[in-house]
């Protein structure tokens, strides 16, 4: 079976792959578009990417693509803790650059003002390529901010370890496809992720679409707004809730489409923990 | 009087600047965090940062700075359209890597794709940062996608003009300060930001908030969560509404607090178009 993920090797996207299929083919691909792409064209059976990191947020390139593009539901739900770890080539006495995807810069924000307060800051399309990029430059005065997991695929030596700033950070990663699959983690939950659109002549709209969930006792764990990219103040919206009393979901979603409201559900999936 | 902006000088954020305080001192701050501290640090009587944009959404710096730090409210909004233009030097003839924020980036993704499919994209700080390294590397196949002010502040010439996707395309730029000051454009709204957590001893805590304006007709007309970056799936909320039944907002905003939320007002403002 092939598995396309957020690429390239090393990346955290890798090691959630590595963990939930141990015994497939992993296949990386360059961005978020790319892998759920792969899905689509037949190159993979699951595709997997993040979707969520509990200090930076939702990662919007995925939930966009889903709500605007795709024709694939998430049926898998992986949660990673994430570890930032500074890391350079073995020779590399001193650090004038460091490199990294954004959301890992923020991480790292802290450590790297007090202790490298005159490192310029470059960034990467992703910490793996971070890594790549400074193995692939030895004789700068290079290094990346990465997971444990590129040190080890790019040959690098980690100078600070685990340096993100909160120590509860995780990242919620979708395994996209058809069907459900087992997976050799711990389920922890089982959950339902749908964006809609409110109709334009339901006043309190918003209000009436969560209704549906609160009078029957359905914990939402998640809700956002996201552009529609049409006008400005003019948004879809995304809901996370608790999949445990599966008749009154399907009430819930009966109400939902009778006051007009639109909605695509993005997944239906068990939650393992990493 | 001085105003502090997000710079460099050719920004949007220089833009709006301009077109609100035309006769006033303004200073460009390297980011949205520089901005508003250079508020709190007595440097300028007036900071102005983007809070969000139709297609790519929120400005998660600004609203997490504004809720997790910042003792500063929005006194004025101002809406600008956003169009991009491809930028060069006028010797240039070949163009192998676009410089631009990631914003812009994704923007300009379809025109660069049909026009440009080789050309390298490298990501930088802002638009305007990208137009100034391009014109300080004339010998180089480089351009910039940045707006036309960073054209006429960096002396670049417009290759291909609005190349944005989608021509409903605006951003929101927050004014923050202590005072609402007269702005010479047109008011076309008043609006109220705020931002909240909810108790954990609540059950539907968050329909409730919703309650609270929904019975007395208060339209919002944005939500959105923000990680608090405690653990996975703890949340801040942010809502805006209109300011037009002053008496009913403040009944609303004592039943929130009677129900044990506690909020933040991040600005109460006229909202002005560019």
């Amino acid at each position: 079976m092939k598995v396309g993920y957020l690429g390239p090797s090393g990346s955290f996207t890798h090691n959630a792959a590595l963990k939930s299929f141990p015994n497939e083919d992993l296949l990386p691909f360059a961005n978020i578009t790319e892998v759920i792409k792969s899905y689509e064209e037949g190159l993979v059976d699951y595709a997997i990417v993040p979707v969520e990191n509990s200090i930076e947020g939702s990662v919007h390139e995925t939930s966009d693509y889903l709500f605007h593009q795709a024709d694939i539901e998430a049926v898998v739900e992986i949660i990673q803790p994430i570890k930032q770890q500074l890391m350079a080539t073995d020779s590399q006495k001193s650090i004038e650059k460091i490199f990294s995807h954004p959301q890992a810069i923020a991480q790292g924000k802290k450590f790297v003002k007090e202790n490298y307060p005159d490192a310029k800051i470059e960034l990467t399309a992703s910490t793996a390529y971070a890594a790549r990029f400074v193995a692939q430059n030895p004789n700068q005065p290079y290094a990346a901010i990465a997971p444990d997991a590129a040190a080890r695929e790019y040959g690098l030596t980690v100078v600070a370890k685990d340096i993100q700033e909160i120590e509860e950070n995780y990242t919620r990663f979708w395994v996209l496809g058809h069907e459900a699959q087992p997976i050799p983690l711990t389920q922890i939950d089982s959950k339902i992720s749908l964006a809609f659109t409110l109709p334009d002549n339901l006043p309190g709209a918003l209000y009436k679409a969560l209704s549906v969930f609160a009078w029957r006792g359905i914990d939402l764990t998640k809700i956002e707004s996201r552009p529609l990219k049409t006008v400005l103040g003019e948004y879809f919206f995304i809901i996370d809730f608790e999949n445990h009393k599966e008749e009154l979901v399907g009430y819930a979603l009966e109400e939902l489409s009778s006051l007009g409201i639109a909605y695509k559900i993005l997944g239906q999936y068990d939650v393992y923990r990493i």
